[in-house]
């Protein structure tokens, strides 16, 4: 199967992107296992405050946990990591590497997702090659503030204007994933509705059911 | 000119790690360039705390800098940036990707340089393929102090213990410059001696005569 099949045949995404500092006294790898036994299908490592070498045991185990569920993993931002642990996807920032020279040094196989906080910015990507684009911030979050919320109808507009998947980002949780899923976008991410929820095993399970995702 | 013979003909090495936070109201980049022209063989870019856009952005200025001098350019840690930027080498700690993925994903053409702290370390890098390694620390220094320092009879057990080049980096200036050179080593690495220094040429210039690899 290859890269566009598999991202059409994983659709809607419910898209966990990683925060060990939210985990409490968890480890983020049992944290993240009980958001993939319910329903969570994408994972994104994402991790700033670790040596290299650390990223790279983490990123390791969570790729085989991904395996292990049938889910997409996927590195945010380094490289260097993705490479490591042969990664199927990356997701790049605007701070991050640019997309053209991401894909020149990982090629045509690895997923790339990107990070657009306007229709203009989501075209550019997609017209870089990008396979996948996060739209951010759908709803105001006290962590993202640098621009402002795109709201239902800022992505609807970006989910409209691509062909690519469109995933949502940005305070989305069970209560208005239905709502996001119905302007247009391919998925919705989340971090801290599943990452520091009480029980995220029920956390993902009741994301992926407004989703649209949960297999059961 | 193949990796080795290009190694050997540009020893002895008078090598400096950059370090932003140091360079006071100058620019960076001109104090690298004021230490090129002072000297400086080899330029290590270690910065930590920019995002992987600007690292790149910075690695690609030095890496011309480097062009425009005759030097060599090495990037710290970050796989990813010295790929961005097609570095010739790259450095990596005992905290950084381990040497046999990097070796597996820059090939066989690219220089690797391993941090070592004892002749055990050293020895397992050169087994492993490295291309030089870095001792630290010889001397005790502020900021780094994790490890006993070698000393000058330490640095010559790993300098006699090796084929491959050995720089010696930690608490180096021009007054011992000539005594760790004696002590079997290939170059001397320095930070704050150069990057710190009022007049960074003029200390480049007197290091690399310490060091004898000033060519006038
Ligand atoms: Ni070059």
């Amino acid at each position: 199967m290859d890269k566009n099949q598999f991202l059409q045949k994983s659709l809607p995404w419910t898209y966990l992107v990683t925060d060990r500092r939210i985990c409490g006294d968890r480890s983020l790898f049992s944290v993240v296992e009980k958001a993939l036994r319910g329903g969570v299908n994408v994972v994104q490592y994402r991790e700033k405050e670790a040596s290299t070498r650390q990223m790279i045991a983490e990123a390791g185990k969570i790729h085989e946990l991904c395996r292990k569920y049938g889910a997409l993993f996927i590195v945010n931002d380094r490289i260097d990591v993705a490479l490591a642990v042969k990664a199927p996807g990356v997701h790049l920032g605007q701070e991050d590497m640019s997309l053209p020279m991401a894909r020149r040094i990982l090629g045509s196989d690895v997923i790339i997702g990107i990070s657009a906080s306007s229709v203009e910015e989501a075209q550019t990507a997609e017209k870089d090659g990008a396979d996948y684009v996060g739209a951010s911030a759908v709803f105001a979050t006290p962590t993202k503030e640098e621009a402002p919320a795109l709201g239902l109808a800022g992505l609807a507009q970006i989910s409209y204007a691509l062909s690519i998947p469109v995933v949502a980002i940005g305070g989305i949780h069970r209560g208005n994933a239905a709502d996001v899923m119905a302007a247009g976008s391919s998925g919705v991410a989340v971090v801290s509705a599943v990452m520091a929820a009480e029980d995220p095993e029920e956390a993902a399970r009741l994301l992926a059911k407004a989703i649209g995702s949960a297999e059961g």
